[in-house]
């Protein structure tokens, strides 16, 4: 399995230009592709990211603001007309349901797939989403009105086989393997105990990523996200706008490296800059002031987790 | 002032690709700049056509399929952030105020300029809007859900003064020259009669231009667009897909040139190609076998009506 990766398809916000798209993006996680956010053209920028609209079964929304959603109806009407009969969920605010219900019902199209709404309303970090390999977490975030991060995490996986050890051991059944990738010891006929680790070796390490954005400066933040291998914290503005940051509900890059920093993560995306920053290289240069592992997001770049 | 014109934002149907934008375009005429259509991406396809954005204070909408449309929420939003004051009026089906209004409630926007919505729902030729130099008509298609095409049709201006000859006359006063731009006659002191052609020039030309999409092939649109200077009319398919247009509710590029040459229109636009002919040269060399003057539009390229 591919490891874990972030693909950037738009890091800017508020309004779409030539070379500016808004926030979107897709996470490859144990053979899912979640799509976090959908600014308008989204949809264009999956095609030129070669993602495949088929792979994407989850979306998830931060919040109500048209830079986050606005390319969503069109991406949802272009499966349609793709013939798409997998179903979609779709884990946002309230809201959003009713926005794309009457589209649908202006234009009388019945869909060919189905969607299912998680319509988030809590202010606690908790759990939204669980399967056998991952599970996704909303982080409350404070901004102009509700939104969300997400935390994404990876499930331990079970200890893969040393078959070379195993092979040295003619006691060991096929049927035994499954107590070996459980970590158990195994006993042979003659009564021997052969420790796990001599027969397994250790599983991935477990990969985390936070998605944070849009939100203020907000320190409760950082139990939420600890230790995460990627973070991706939203940076509106440089320390010089900090003002303008606290009264429009965003960060400072400065402000997004101080989290990372408390929260020990591995590595910190910046993303979401004003328009009004033409270099996006000085973001980074601001958050490097305190935390070093960070990387100024650009649209159509991978980051591995 | 200038001649007027249309430039071309998207003309492709449904899907916005890399290279396909879908339908939007830009009618300037006696000074103004109405918006036809708003496919997603519009905004971003307005930057690159260099169109100032608050140029535009009317914008028309022909039907709620999305490829129409689904740009118009973002653009609306961009003027709002953008500071915009001035009021924009609509013209659309009943039901794009719900959609507009349900993302502004759910996103807490009180907008900083006024829309005036336009609801459509004649199934009539109709005057829709008329000012001092403009008059504007809806037509009715024949699509699979409500739709209209719209008219633009230049209103007369006045003579233009012939000032060389104007002044071999001294009787002739400025307070005369209001009639004259009329049509009247003048009459000297001394009785004498000059008809108003030796003082005046004709006024320039009424222009007209008709956009006509997504339609069947519909023949009662021939009697709305007679002569007019400019005639988009959609020619989704070719006629190998004719039964395919028949069922979907729209033209080959056959039919348009029918109607256009029925309707003796000076010059034919096509456009609302499908995505699965390429070459969209195909649809200009059908149309020229029915009607000569005919042009496959382009998005970024500006006709002159």
């Amino acid at each position: 399995m591919k490891k874990s990766s972030l693909t950037i398809l738009g890091c800017h916000s508020s309004i779409p230009t030539k070379k500016f798209h808004p926030t979107a993006q897709i996470l490859e996680m144990k053979g899912y592709s979640f799509l976090i956010d959908c600014g308008e053209g989204t949809q264009v920028q999956l095609r030129k990211a070669k993602i495949k609209f088929n792979r994407i079964i989850h979306i998830f929304i931060s919040h109500l603001h048209g830079d986050h959603f606005f390319g969503l109806i069109g991406l949802l009407s272009t499966f349609h007309l793709l013939g798409r009969e997998k179903s979609i969920t779709i884990y946002a605010p309230k809201g959003l349901k009713e926005i794309i219900n009457v589209h649908f019902k202006w234009s009388y199209t019945r869909l060919k797939y189905s969607i299912d709404h998680i319509e988030l309303s809590s202010h606690k970090f908790e759990k939204i989403m669980e399967n056998e390999k991952i599970e996704i977490f909303s982080i409350p975030l404070k901004h102009r009105i509700y939104a969300n991060g997400f935390l994404f995490r990876e499930k331990p996986s079970s200890r893969k086989l040393n078959m070379e050890e195993i092979k040295k051991i003619p006691d060991i059944k096929i049927m035994d393997y499954q107590n070996l990738k459980l970590g158990k010891e195994f006993k042979t006929n003659d009564g021997r105990i052969i420790p796990n680790q001599k027969l397994t070796f250790d599983p991935p390490k477990i990969l985390s990523y936070a998605f944070c954005s849009d939100t203020s400066f907000y320190l409760p933040i950082i139990e939420h996200i600890k230790y995460v291998d990627l973070l991706y914290h939203e940076s509106t503005f440089l320390k010089i706008e900090e003002e303008r940051a606290i009264n429009t509900g965003h960060s400072t890059a400065n402000q997004a490296a101080y989290i990372a920093k408390k929260a020990e993560v591995k590595k910190l995306l910046l993303g979401h800059y004003s328009n009004r920053f033409p270099n996006i290289k000085e973001f980074e240069k601001e958050a490097k002031e305190i935390f070093f592992n960070v990387e100024a997001s650009e649209p159509l770049k991978t980051y591995y987790l």
